[in-house]
C-alpha cells in the first residue's frame, strides 16, 4: 500500500508506518471558541448593546420542537459567555396520569407525550403560560402545528422583546389562489420581528436520538441590525451539533418552500409505491417533483435560489427523506392500494387528520389554476387530479409524455 | 366541486358533468406520427441519403442488454419507415442445458440465462459472431460489461459500417492518476465513430417488465452529420417507450459521469445504512456526494452542465434509485456491520467478484490525490479511507465539520 501525501485538512498523521493512524483533529472546533472569545469581548465592549447575552424561548413542544429545544439547551451550555444557560420551552398544557406535562418536563426531563425515551437537558425549562415564556427572551424559536400560528402570534402581540429575532422551524405554506406567504414572513409581518426558517432532512426521532443529519438554516441579516445583535454565526452557534450539521444560508423563500413542496411528491411517490412500479419509478417522480419545486420558487419568489434546492439539506435531502417514508407517503400508497379516496384514507391512517401533503397539493393546485400557470407543473398537477378527481394513477405516466 | 376551466393540454374533457372525465389524448404520438412521415418523406427525396432506415445492433446481452433490446426491437416494429424491423443481439455463446444461448433465445424468444421471465419481441436476433452480428447496422448500442469492451472494440474494428453511430449504456469510466476518459469516447476513437451515451435510473429488472421509469441520452451531432443521419428524434424515437420515458440532452460527459461516480456514493449511502443511522443521514450523505458529483464533472469536463445532474434521471434519480438497494449498498452497508474489508464482503456477497463502487472509488481517490484534489471531494476521500485504509465509519461525520 502506497504512502498517502495528501492527508485531510483537520487531520494529523499519528503514526507514519500506518495509514489508520490518521486521526481528527477538531479545528473548526477551535476556531469557533476563537471566535466566540473574540464575538463576546467586541460585544461586551459596546456600549450600545443591551444584551451581550442571548435569551432563548422555543415556542412549542411537539417532537421536533422538543427535538430543538434538546438542541439548544445543549448549545446554550456550552457557549455560556454568547447564550443564558436556561432555556425556555412553551408547553401547551396537558394532564398526563393526573399530572400537568409542563410538571414531568421540568421534573423528570422527559416529554413523556411527545418525545418519550429521550432525556432532555436540564437546563429547558417547560412553560405553560406563552406570555411568560418569551418575557425577555431575544431569540424565538417557532416549531409549532401550523394551525396554532394564528393564534400565539396574536397572544405574543405587544409581549415580546423589541429587539427578538426568530426562527420558523414549521414547515407549511399559508396558500390562497392568489398568492402564497411562507410562514416566516407571517411569524414576521405578525410580530413585526426579523424571521429566518430552518428546515431539512430532518426526521425528528432520528435527531432527538441524535442520529447523524444536516440543516439548512436560511436568514437574512435586517435593516436595524446592530452590532451583537443575532447573526448567522449566532444561528450555527446556536443549532450546530457534532450529530446536526447546520449550514446557513440566506434564500429564506427557497428553505421555506422545500420543506412544504416536498410533501405534494411525497403524496405522488406514495402512489407509486402503493401501485409497485418501484424504484425507478419512485425516482422519477422525484426528479419531476425537485423540478417542479424549483420552477414554483423562481416563478414566486424572484431572489429564490435553485441551489437551494439542488445542494441543501433543506431542498434535495429533504425530499429524499420524505418519499423514503412517512405520512405523505403512506397516504399516497394507501390510496393506490385501496383505490380509496384520500379522506377516507386519512381517515383510518391518520385518525382523521389531514396529512400535509393533501392539504398542500389543493392549495397550491388552486393558486397554479388562478394564476394559469398549471401548464408548467404537470406533476403537481395530476397529484391533485388524482387525490381530489379520482383520475386514475395507472395514467399517471402518460401524462408526462407531452413533457420528455 | 367545483368546474375546472384549466385541463390538461392533451386532455379532453369528454363530459363537463363529471371531472372524473377526463381522458388522455395522446397528442406527443400523433405529432411523432407526423414527424415521422415527414422527415422519411424528406429522407427519400435526398438522392445523397444512402440508408432510408437504419439497420440497429445491440453489442451485449446481459440483462440490461438484452432489456435495451427489448425496448428496440418493440420500437421498429412500431417505426417500419425508419427502422429495420431486425434488432441483432451479440450474445457471448454460451451452453445452457446442453443448448447454444443463441438458439434459445431466438427459438424460445427467452434470454433463459440474463432476463429469466421475460419475453422477448421475435424480432430480436440473437447473434454470437460478433462480426456478423454489426454487419450493415449504421446503429450501434454497446451495452456489455465494461471490461469486455477492449477487447470487443478490437473485433469490431475494420468491419462496422461507414457511417454507423453508437450510444454507450456502459456505466463506467476509465480511470486513470492522470485523468479519465469516459467509455463512449474510448468507443468513439476506438472505432472511429460518433457515440453518445445512455443512464437513468434503470434498474433493469424493472425496465424489463415494462415499470415505468426515465432515462437520459446524451449526443452531440458529429462533424460529418449528414441529411438523414442519426440525430437526437432517432435515438429519442428508438428509445422512447410508454414505459420507459427519454430525454436527450447534449451532455455527454455528464451523463456518463452520473452512471460511474453515483457508485461511490452508494457505497457511502450502504455505510450508514449498516450503521443503522437511518434516513436523515443517508440523505445527507446522497446531497454531499450529488454536489461531488457535479464538481467532478466541471473540474475535468468544462461543458458538463450541472442540470444533468441536478434535473435529469441520469443524475439525481438515477443517484436515487442507487441508493435505494443494489449491489454498492449491499457491500458498504456489510462493511459497516461486520468491520470486515471489502475485499471479504465482496467475496462473500458477490463470490469474489468487485463492487462497482470499490473499483471507481480507488481510481477517482488515486486520480484526485495525483491532481491535488482532494480537498475537495471530503465524502469521495472518506469513502476511499474507509474502504482502503480501514479508516473508522464512525468518525465519517465528524469529518464534514470542515465544509459546514
Amino acid at each position: 500500500m502506497r504512502y498517502i501525501l495528501t492527508a485531510f485538512r483537520g487531520y494529523r498523521i499519528l503514526s507514519h508506518s500506518s495509514l489508520k493512524g490518521l486521526e481528527f483533529v477538531p479545528s473548526i472546533s477551535s476556531q469557533w471558541s476563537l471566535f466566540r472569545r473574540s464575538y463576546t469581548t467586541s460585544v461586551k465592549g459596546d456600549q450600545s448593546v443591551k444584551n451581550p447575552r442571548f435569551k432563548v424561548t422555543v415556542v412549542g413542544s411537539g417532537n421536533w420542537g422538543t427535538t430543538t429545544a434538546k438542541i439548544i439547551a445543549e448549545n446554550t451550555r456550552l457557549n455560556p459567555t454568547l447564550f443564558q444557560q436556561q432555556v425556555n420551552m412553551w408547553v401547551f398544557e396537558e394532564q398526563i396520569h393526573g399530572k400537568r406535562l409542563t410538571e414531568i418536563i421540568n421534573t423528570e426531563h422527559e416529554n413523556i407525550k411527545y418525545l418519550p425515551g429521550v432525556k432532555l437537558p436540564s437546563n429547558i425549562i417547560a412553560v405553560a403560560d406563552i406570555v411568560q415564556a418569551v418575557k425577555d427572551s431575544n431569540i424565538l424559536v417557532f416549531n409549532l402545528p401550523h394551525q396554532f400560528l394564528p393564534g400565539v402570534c396574536a397572544q405574543l402581540k405587544g409581549h415580546i422583546h423589541p429587539q427578538a429575532r426568530a426562527i420558523s422551524c414549521l414547515k407549511g405554506l399559508e396558500v390562497t389562489p392568489d398568492g402564497c406567504t411562507l410562514l416566516c414572513d407571517s411569524i414576521a409581518h405578525g410580530l413585526n420581528i426579523p424571521c429566518g426558517a430552518l428546515s431539512g432532512a430532518n426526521l425528528a426521532p432520528e435527531v432527538a436520538r441524535e442520529k447523524y443529519s444536516e440543516t439548512t438554516i436560511a436568514y437574512k441579516l435586517p435593516n436595524d441590525h446592530f452590532p451583537g445583535d443575532v447573526d448567522r454565526q449566532t444561528w450555527k452557534t446556536l443549532f450546530h451539533r457534532p450529530y446536526f450539521h447546520v449550514r446557513v444560508v440566506s434564500d429564506v423563500a427557497g428553505v421555506s418552500l422545500g420543506g412544504a413542496l416536498k410533501n405534494i411528491v411525497a403524496l405522488a411517490a406514495g402512489f407509486v409505491e402503493g401501485k409497485g412500479w418501484g424504484e425507478n419509478a419512485k425516482a422519477a417522480i422525484m426528479r419531476r417533483g425537485l423540478i417542479e419545486m424549483i420552477r414554483f420558487g423562481q416563478l414566486f419568489y424572484k431572489d429564490c435560489d435553485m441551489a437551494t434546492f439542488t445542494h441543501e439539506s433543506a431542498g434535495v435531502a429533504d425530499l429524499i427523506t420524505t418519499c423514503a417514508g412517512g405520512r405523505n407517503v403512506r397516504v399516497g400508497a394507501e390510496m393506490a392500494r385501496s383505490g380509496r379516496s384520500a379522506e377516507a384514507v386519512e381517515k383510518e391512517l391518520l385518525n382523521g387528520q389531514s396529512a400535509q401533503g393533501v392539504l398542500v397539493t389543493k392549495e397550491v393546485y388552486e393558486l397554479l389554476e388562478n394564476k394559469g400557470l398549471l401548464n408548467e407543473f404537470p406533476l403537481f398537477e395530476v397529484t391533485y387530479q388524482i387525490t381530489f378527481n379520482g383520475y386514475p394513477i395507472d395514467k399517471l405516466p402518460s401524462l408526462f409524455d407531452r413533457f420528455d
